[in-house]
């Protein structure tokens, strides 16, 4: 996953696709690079540049999904997206804590690469480097039309905003909506919010303008919906390919359901929450196949980081999985992730390839014919062989970061940590490391590293030999 | 669940229904109850009688299939079972041991009723008494074949085997495969055995003759497929409806998985072994298909109990849910339960309806319109509306039971606990008894009783009452 350099890719190479480009044009890119595609490439080729839809729920656990085991959480359009698509089982947020996943996302890139090393606060100054090309750059370049819809948080400033990283549009809010003194509600949030007192209310923004102060939260992912149908209906009336980013504001807190939804669930609001987000993809789907386009876009669900273990009922689940959200076990990195595109990906899939959200950018890009950015490294890997060959995607390498601090490592089966959280979120620096056969053993119950001790040695190379090879980006906050 | 008298429920009468009934004869039956059976009930009248094929796992957890959220376990052909039918999310076994689960199954009462209060070791002299009516002494009485593949578990001496108890057919072994000097493995059941020199090694059995000692288990899981399609091949070339019950070995420890399987999964031998039982699934499946018998067959796959986490790796997983095998906690008596009837069951229903092994008599006998053996109490309630009407099914009380120890209550989506069982497999026994809403808290995290203290005295008075009615039979050991 690591050290793969976007120059050194096969057949990738800049064609400096302008704002001109057209869909006949794309088709064109595409086509280019079909031999290095093999048999999904052949069809791509024939086919104009695909939609692209990425919804990212935040903090919701691996287990909250109804096609994920959850108990009495209803999520029938979800659960259809996945059975008409590929579910995948070992995908990973890059992060499990805001930002830094959201940089991952965008950029393909472990987010230490953008020096996005910890939540931005309302009172931060930095945000994502206008160096970092997202995937919405890239696409826009080529043309695109594209919008983020929904949480940002990869920096409030002006130079931050979406508009200023690839976005056309942008409807949302640029943080989390815990994030004034009207919302704060989690202990050590509300003492530090005290200290700021100059952070304004929750600002709702279009483009880059505030347009509401402290909105009713109950209104958003209906708003959010509303606003995405737009933008499709926008695009196709256009004819122009489109890239939508809705990373919704929940399933983190304060959780808001709108009428329609607030008492539905089983689970209690948070499963209110949850059953609200799978009707906006039920909405979304619905409008794509009525404009029948459909077949020609490709829509990901997955979710920001692992749920918030320590707001309790308001929190998710990370069901089999240990920990969750601020930590690197399993419960806190790896997501649902649910992918479809008919008469593509094949249907009813359940993948057990590894998969990181820091493939977005490659696999997008690669879908649209765009190429890599050169000149930097990317740690996300195509992962068109996996959702249109069936192909394993494994991967050798997967490092999780907290902040900027190195706690893990998988490779195949085995997953070291040579720092864990406690369940009431202290830090633990095991010097003698962890090693789960997280394959055999999901919940990371063994530590099997005494009798393994070759595969400890191994694990420990490939961490040292990534710390030594990764350059910091300069620290946002 | 509790006290519903066979002799009380509308439209059940005897009809003295003898071995020579055809299935005109078992259509007109059903006929008879159409009046009572609604929207569902007017269409099983059209149809002679169906098929019936129950399929019991061992100690298999709520978190063990894919379509369950298992990350590393492949049960394709289940998880078809699941999308092609319903899966249930709040399916409960009677209890969570192997013999009381078993009785339960069969007779559709609570374990106590029969006296099976705890799991019946290779030196017992009991078994399910002769007064107990089964599904397949009911439904044999009416015509239909019968047979039991696989695990009996209900009394090893001639008096009480399946041949005694309506089931033309016996092909497995009469109790677990750990219960031998050659095969015990877990320490405190070693030591057990060795005060009992005198046990045999485990006999295969064909009807009442043990036609194999200590048989290789790798082959058990092949030879009950094999033995299965067979039965049912003999019985659709006789024109005869059959009743097919197949309680697996596994995946009981100790685990076996044949050389097709070993090794396949991810999960390792346990995964192996989970594995080949989705497969037997999916080979009865294409048999009933290919047989043109799958649109008048009810198939239902659930599992005995939760997982053994004593085990460890060759234990299971309750998956979100707390506990296992032994307790009251949900993960111990909450079992996964898919039910399929192409045509007659809709497809792609995740139903969060109540359901217990129990009710599987009281459905089967409805379904070939046989009427409830009167003078007895039934805990079981009819599946038919869930199944086939979509509706709740949720029934006010459901009693747990670990041997013969009353412990824990739910009425709807609250559950109660008197007592419960430690990690470490002591019992803790509550003076403050502890309250959970299991809707909102599945895992049984969060302790509510001191808010909910009028659920409290609810649901104790609930208890009582229950204990004050139910009539326990002679244990049987």
């Amino acid at each position: 996953m690591s050290g793969i350099h976007g120059h050194e890719l096969p057949g990738r190479t800049s064609t400096g696709c302008g704002n001109s480009m057209t869909r006949r044009r794309l088709a064109q890119a595409a086509a280019a690079f079909a031999p290095a595609l093999g048999r999904w490439g052949a069809t791509a080729a024939q086919n104009i540049p695909p939609n692209i839809v990425i919804i990212l729920a935040d903090e919701l656990g691996y287990g909250d999904l109804s096609c994920y085991g959850h108990p009495t959480i209803s999520t029938p359009y979800l659960d259809r997206m996945g059975a008409e698509g590929m579910r995948f089982t070992q995908f990973y947020s890059a992060s499990s804590v805001c930002s830094p996943s959201r940089a991952a996302v965008l950029t393909g890139r472990l987010p230490i690469r953008a020096g996005i090393v910890s939540s931005l606060m309302p009172w931060a100054c930095g945000g994502l480097p206008s160096g970092e090309v997202t995937i919405a750059a890239a696409l826009k370049q080529s043309g695109y039309a594209t919008a983020c819809v929904g949480k940002w948080h990869l920096g409030h400033q002006p130079k931050y905003l979406p508009t200023r990283h690839g976005f056309e549009r942008f409807f949302g809010i640029p943080y989390s909506t815990d994030m004034s003194q009207a919302t704060a509600a989690y202990p050590p949030f509300v003492q530090l919010l005290q200290q700021h007192p100059e952070v304004p209310g929750t600002p709702l923004m279009r483009n880059e303008e505030v347009v509401e102060t402290e909105p009713d939260q109950r209104t958003l992912t209906r708003r959010y919906t509303e606003e995405s149908i737009s933008f499709i209906r926008d695009s196709l009336r256009r004819g122009q390919p489109f890239f939508l980013y809705l990373p919704h504001t929940f399933a983190h807190v304060p959780l808001f359901a709108s009428d329609a939804f607030r008492g539905k669930s089983l689970r209690g609001l948070y499963g209110d929450v949850v059953e609200e987000m799978d009707w906006s993809v039920g909405e979304i789907r619905k409008t794509l196949a009525e404009q029948g386009a459909d077949r020609n876009t490709l829509m990901l669900f997955t979710s920001a980081d692992g749920p918030w273990l320590l707001q309790k009922q308001d929190g998710g689940s990370a069901g089999p999985l240990r920990g969750g959200k601020g930590t690197t076990w399993e419960g806190g990195m790896r997501v649902p992730c649910l992918a479809a595109w008919p008469g593509r990906i094949p249907t009813g899939i359940v993948s057990h390839a590894f998969g990181t959200t820091m493939d977005l950018l490659p696999t997008c890009l690669r879908l649209a014919g765009v190429p890599l950015p050169t000149g930097r490294e990317y740690d996300g890997a195509d992962l068109c062989p996996v959702l249109f060959d069936g192909r394993s995607g494994r991967d050798p390498l997967l490092f999780y970061y907290s902040k900027d601090d190195l706690r893990a490592v998988r490779v195949g089966p085995w997953k070291l940590h040579v720092a864990t959280t406690s369940p009431d979120d202290a830090v633990v620096r095991h010097t003698r490391p962890l090693l789960y056969n997280v394959d055999e053993d999901p919940s990371e119950q063994y530590d099997v590293a005494a009798s393994h001790p070759g595969v400890v040695t191994d694990l420990m190379a490939v961490m040292e030999e990534h710390r030594r090879g990764v350059k910091p980006g300069p620290p946002q906050g």
